[in-house]
Order: C-alpha cells, then structure tokens, then sequence
C-alpha cells in the first residue's frame, strides 16, 4: 500500500506542512524510519532524534513543529492519528477460518457466522458464540457462556459457565473470567466455602490483558463495563464494577465488592481495600493502594492513597528524615544551651 | 426448593425472630433480594438497607438486631449461616461425567471411580487420579502425578510430574504446581542453572486461585498444608511450607524456603524475603513487606513490617511531614531570634 | 550411580578435606541428608546443623570451614559446586518422544529433528521448530514462530505469531509470549486501539518463569537477551529490552519502551515508570519504585528509588516519626517558655 501524505492528513483529519504529494509506504519509530516512511514524535523527550531520522514525514502536534525540514502531518491528537495510520498500513482485514475438527462442540450451542474456532478449544453446552468471532486453540468456554459478535478470545483462556462477553471483546491469552470469588466463613478453626453462584459480565468493546483473573461474584455479577481496558496480570475480585473506559496499568489488584466509576485511569501495582467506592475521572497514580471512598475527579497517589501533589511533598519529605533527624538534634542542643545561659543570667541577676 | 424459616435456622445452628413459618424459597444480596427471598447482613456499613429490602427474612448477628421488622435468623456467625444457606440452595450433586475420548491418557494411569475428565486433558504415565475428581480441559497432569479424592482441577491447570495433590482440593484456572523453583548459581558472568528435583506437596482442602504459580522444591518439597487457601496470582516460590488453615490474599509473593505457620492471615500485595519463620496466628496487612522472622500472633504491617498500629501512627506522621518541616523552619529560626536577643543582653549588661 | 567424593571435588574443581574416598551416592538438604549422601552449606545462618546431619560429606566454602568433623568438598562457589553435583545425580538424557498425532500440526512447518512435541500442541502454519524442542500439551505456537534448538516450551504457554525462541530456552508454564502491548490513544471520551504490529525476540539460554507475560513491540520488537532469567509472574511491557544475564525475581512489571542494562538484579516486586533506562549492573531491591534514569552500577531501594543505604536510613526515621513528632512538640514548648522567660525579663529590665 501507498499513501501520499495528503491522503493520510485527510484520513486522520490533520494538516500537512510541506510537500503534500510525497509518498508513504509504512510507519516505522523514529530510529528504525527508513526512506518513505512516516514516523512520529508523541514524547518531546525524543525532539532531538527529528534532526537524524530519515523518515519523509513525520506526525507532530503544531505546538512542538519549530523550524522542521521533514514535510509533517500535524495532528492536535499525534498519538491518535498515528495509531489510525499505523491500523491503515498493518491490520488485516478478518478471514474466518471455520470450525476446526479438532474442537470440541457441546449440546445445544449457538453459533454465529463466519466462525474461526481452533483445534483444541472446547465449547461448552449452551454456549451462543456471535458471529465473526475467533477463539484460539486451549480456550475452554464454559456451559451456557455468551460470546458478542467479533470478539477475540485468545489460545488458554478460560470463561467458566454462564458468564457473558459483549461484541468486540479481545481476552488475551491465559485471561481466567468467572474463577470463584475468594470467600469463606470462619467456622471455628477452618475455613467454610461459600459458593460462588454469580456470573461475570464483560460489555462491549472490553480488552483484557495477559492471565488477568476476574472472579464471579458470589451472588449477582463481578461487571466489567463498556469500553474498559485492562493490562496484564491484573486481579478483579468477585462483585468488582468497573465503569466505562476505565483504563488500568498491569498488575493492579481491586478487592471485592469495589465500585469504580467511568473514565477512571489507574496505575501499575495499584491495589484498593474491599467494599469501597472510587468516583468517575479519578486518577490513581502508581503502586498508590486505596484505603477509603474516593471522590470524582481526584488525582491520588501513595498509600494510603492522598492528593499526589501532596504525597509527592511527604515523599521529598520522607527522602529528607535522616536530614530533618539532624537538625532536630541540633536545635535541642541550642535551646538547651539557650535555658543553660538565660538560667545562669538570671542566677547572676539574683 | 422451599425452605421454612425455622427450617434454616435449624439447619445452621440459629434462633427465629419473628414468623418462622414463612418460606424461602432463595438467598440474594440485600439490594437484589425480592419477596420469598432471605437475605443477610454482615457488614453494618449496610445497615441502612435493611429499611428497604424486600427480602421476606434476613441473616443477622444478635447483637445489630434493632427494631427489626423483617423476620430474621439470629445468628453468632451470621456469615457462616450466609454460606450454609448458599450451599443449600445452590450446590449441585455431583454427577460423573467419565473420561471423554478426547482426553489422552498415559500408560500404567491409575483412575478411581466415578471420574470426570473433559476432553484434552492430558494425563501423563503413571499418575494416579482418585475417585469422583474432575479434571477441567486444557489441564496438564504430569507423570507420577498424584491427585485425591473429589478434588476439581480447573481448565488449563499445569500440575508437573511427581507432585501430589491431596483430596478435596480444588485448583482454579491456570494454575501452575511444580514449576522449577528460581535457582541459579553465579558461575563467572553467568547464571547455570540449579536442577529442580523436588516436588510440590498440596494437601487435603486446599483451594488455590486462578494463575497462581507455586514452585516445585530444589530438593525435597514445597508443602501447601491442610486447609490452606490462596486467592489468585499468588507466587510461593521453592521450598516454601504453609501451615494449616493459613488464607491469603491475591497478589502475594512468598519468596524461597519461607515457613509460613498455621492460621496465619495475609493482606494482599505482600511480599517476604527468603529464609524466614512467620509464626502462627499472625496477620499481615495488606502490602506489608516481612523481611525478619516474625513470633506468632503478631499484627503486622507496613514495609519493612513492624506492629500494625505502630505502622499506622508512622504513616499519619508521614502525611504530615511537609507540616513537621514547617514547624521546624519556625522554631530554627525563633530559636535564631531568641539566641541573637540573649546575646545582646548580654552585651548589654556587659 | 555412586562417586567418590574425590571425583566430585575433580568435577567441581574444588578441593578435599578429610577422607576423599568416600563413598558419595546423593545430594540432600542438610536436615535430609542420610549415610550416603553430600550436602553444602552456603549460608552461614544454618551452621548448627552441621553438627546434627548424618550426611557424609558437605560442600562449604574454605573460610567458614572450622573444625569440620565431616569429610568435606571446599570449593570457593559452594552453590556453584552444589549445583553441578546435583545436576550430576539427577540430570536425564534427553529422550526423543516423537511428534504425537494428538498434536496439530500447520502448514509449511519446519520440524528440527528428534522432537518431543506432546499431544494437543498446536503450531502455526510457516513455523520453524529447532532440533531436541520439547513442546508440552497445550502449548500454542503461532504462525511464523520460530523456536531454536533444545528449547523446552511447557504446558498452556502461548507463543504468537511471528515471535522468535532461541536456543537452550525454558518458557514454564502458562508463559504468554507476544500479546498486545497496552497501547491506546485517547479519541473524544473513548480508547483506540494502537495496533501492536511489533514481535518479541528472546535469545538463546534465556528462562522466563510461569505465568510471566511478555508484550510485542508497538513497532519493532521487545527483546529479552541472552541468559536474562525471570522468576514467576512478571509483566514486561511492549519494547521493552533486558540486558544479557539480567536476573529478575517474581511480580516485577516493567513498563512500555524501558531499557534495562546487562547484569542488572532485580528484587521481587519492583516496578518502573515507563521509557526510562536503567544501566549496566545496577541492582534493585525488593518493591523498589523506579521512576527515572539509572546510571550503571548503583544499588537502590525505596519508592522512588534512591541508593539503597540512604532508603535504609530514612526508612529507619519513618519508623520514628512519632518519636519525632514528639520531640518537636517538646522543642515548641520550651521555646515558648524561654521566649515569655526572656520577655519578661526585658520587661523586668525596662
């Protein structure tokens, strides 16, 4: 494929500077751009790479565009446009496969059209997969699971029984829906199980990353909603919302029962207590851990968790103790010797 | 099924306030519950719901019992009593499902009665499977396996050769037992590898959470004891032994040759050293970091892991460092002021 | 198989103590060991037992070798010498199991000789497998995969598309290789998925521990280099690249494009920020934060990091910090006592 630069400027809806007509053959990074590529600059931090890269052009917010020979495809969102050109350039368009012989097919399933089911998955009874769906080899779904149309459930994921994935749901290999929620009564000395007879509920347009756990609830559903996106290896315990396009960083871990509002954004190694409730457009900063409800609109970090501005100030000042220590020490010798000198005044006053 | 009041409250040791002959026909959440339905409450965060629910009878402690008109099944451990109740109403007998000849099984296999085994579960030479135990697809039983009575091992588990898995015990998705333990010895510039020949020890009614990894010993074993129970993307690293009835929570890292005791409580997100004793009863809070031997029955928290509350007091007093350094700028420079304010009377009796 | 433990100090290039003619059938731990057997001692913490085993024979380092009964094997890297005599006694040959015919084999594979791929192994179309692979059940090799020679892919680990395996590689259980970086860019109030058209390259000796997840590149590739070691459970982010023989323990997560030297030790549970690099032989502690720029060769803990003996020290003052506090108020009151005592004094003086 080949695009000239003002070809791509109109599908991104951006603006070209310099020569529109010059012709595009790919997307690479900045280091790696080769003659007729296009590449893009997102992190001011790598401006200076722009003077050596032989990219023809470049995708570049009109802010940081200062003196720039590379003709430039300048986008108020360069990250966006990059990402529809890079999507133009490398995604293929879905071919179904079929159903595989080598699968396992239970009783009484649904399935859409244009399927691509692979050797070794295994459906379960009563299944309903939508249409133009793909599952790779070792997904086990459940009994009486639902699968949206177009959605890509990935090689060793599980979805155990009566759990529901929305359209155009990606589950990344070793993804684990509907584990049991970790709950137990003490009963004496040992632990009683409680079952776990809830569901898990993942809406639309959901991508989940690598062997992340999301537990069924114990009654009702753990409810993942539309458009949320998850790194990897993270743990959603059993009850757990998740409002829409909410974004989580790998590794984080929620505790049942919590209620997360919409348009949340959560760093990696964030981890929050059980049954609190944390307000939509909240920002959880890095490795912060959440001890307490949590207003809209808050931007926190450290643990527990506090205004990021201000545990970056107790941060600087925890860096500073051996310091603060010190000069602790040399005010107690001061205004001991301070008492010393006013009692011996005032002994010679006497 | 139809349940009377009285019925239930004999079945888990309670006393009936109010009609105990009204039918209960299910057990939902207190929010969800509708007419013919017993609910519970054990959190009195949630107290204020009671007002509202339709529920026909509720699960309580004596004790929060106030002015209740709902009936209710007074109980000393209502969540107990909760769990009673579930199981009651929601636990299926088991029904075999035999060995689907889509599943491969190795030679001089021993197989107990009354199986379920799912297609592609692969079940290596030797191993020994007891009665009535269900084996999810995907999952890998290496050679010499062993694995008890009535025991559920998930889709996609990984149980490697030699290890033993006790009865009753349940493995949740993407488990893996016996992975080599992290063992390399500093060989010049390079690692070579230690040879991992022990094995994983799991033992009666222990449950284990979806993508946890417990590491096979490096000579002798790795010992997961009676009644232990994990939560998910936990990692016991080898040589690791875990006393009976201990629970943790998700995210936990145990590093090698760690003895845990019996009964002990662990938050989630927390990590140990190596070659540490946590005795029994202790409680580490959630994130804490062990990284010395710790006596029994103590309630630790923070990192490096000291008395909970003594943690609490340090963690108030970092949240208020930029006000300490406040206060002592103020009194360096009043103690400045109060010397130079001597000194001159000094000089002025002089 | 039985030595001597002359022949095993040849083996070791270490030297005897004591009767060099013994008899050497095993090696245990040293609270296991029998008649028989050799043991080693490579922390000193455990030196009581050596007066207990009933091994006859321990591996230990000639400076903490004091009035050793036992016959004994000095070697200057004990764990080094422990290791290769383990491997001597428990190392198999490699066997050949064949290619089973429960496995799916794609298109245009090309299959190395003397392969041991299990049954329900899925491989790509266009893959290459080198010579002596071992592929355990449920194993996804993706199309264009290449695997080198004596590499041992274990149960339920993904493999996708167009990544590249060296030589003498372990990937353990549940290993996710290749999965979508986390990439997305903001559109309006929604996510857009960034295609993640990269790979990942891992090169030869290099061992990743179970459950890990390995992002592909966004462009490029991530790349783990020759004789990197992970432990269990850790997340490594799309273009990241790892140093030669860099060790890493479990739940660590390296974030997007970070650059990680050779030699580096991370601690379990570290983190970083994302698009920073962290130099040759730096090593960082347990739960350490990074969250810029490394130069080669520091030692560093906390969060943010900082030099590891200044984090020892200001976390020691944390611990303090109500003493502290205490103290400060101390200092407040009798500044203000000597303050109104030389006031009143001026006054007096007027």
């Amino acid at each position: 494929m080949e695009k000239t630069l003002e070809d791509l400027a109109e599908l991104v809806g951006g603006e070209v500077s310099g020569d529109g007509a010059i012709r595009i053959k790919g997307i690479k990074g900045i280091a790696e751009a080769e003659k007729g590529d296009i590449t893009f600059l997102t992190n001011t931090k790598y401006l200076p790479l722009l003077k050596t890269t032989k990219a023809s052009a470049v995708i570049i917010s009109p802010e940081i565009k200062t003196n720039l020979k590379t003709p430039a495809l300048l986008s108020q969102n360069p990250y966006l446009a990059f990402a529809k050109i890079l999507r133009l350039f490398y995604q293929k368009t879905y071919q179904s496969l079929g159903i595989s012989k080598h699968s396992f097919v239970g009783k009484e399933v649904t399935l859409g059209e244009e399927l691509s089911i692979y050797p070794f998955v295994y459906i379960g009874n009563r299944a309903k997969i939508g249409s133009r769906a793909t599952i790779f080899p070792g997904a086990f779904i459940g009994d009486g699971v639902t699968i949206g149309d177009d959605s890509i459930i990935y090689s060793n994921v599980t979805i155990r029984e009566r759990c529901t994935i929305g359209s155009r749901v990606i589950l990344h290999p070793g993804v684990v829906i509907g584990s049991d929620g970790f709950g137990f009564a003490k009963d004496g000395n040992q632990y009683f199980k409680i079952p776990q007879t809830g569901i898990v509920k993942i809406d639309d347009d959901v991508e989940i990353g690598a062997n992340c756990c999301i537990d069924r609830a114990t009654l009702g559903k753990t409810w993942i909603k539309k458009g949320v996106k998850l790194d990897n290896l993270i743990q959603i315990a059993h009850n757990v919302e998740i409002g829409e396009h909410t974004v989580s960083a790998a590794q984080v871990g929620i505790s049942g029962s919590v209620k997360i509002g919409s348009h949340v954004t959560i760093g990696g190694q964030v981890g929050t207590v059980g049954h609190i409730k944390i307000g939509d457009n909240v920002t959880l900063t890095a490795r912060c851990g959440v001890t307490r409800d949590i207003a809209p609109d808050q931007f926190l970090g450290g643990f527990p968790a506090i205004p990021h501005r201000k545990w970056l100030k107790a941060q600087a000042g925890f860096l500073n103790l051996p310091d603060l220590r010190k000069r602790i020490a040399e005010i107690e010798k001061e205004v001991q010797i301070l008492a010393e000198e006013l009692k011996k005044r005032g002994e010679e006053n006497e």
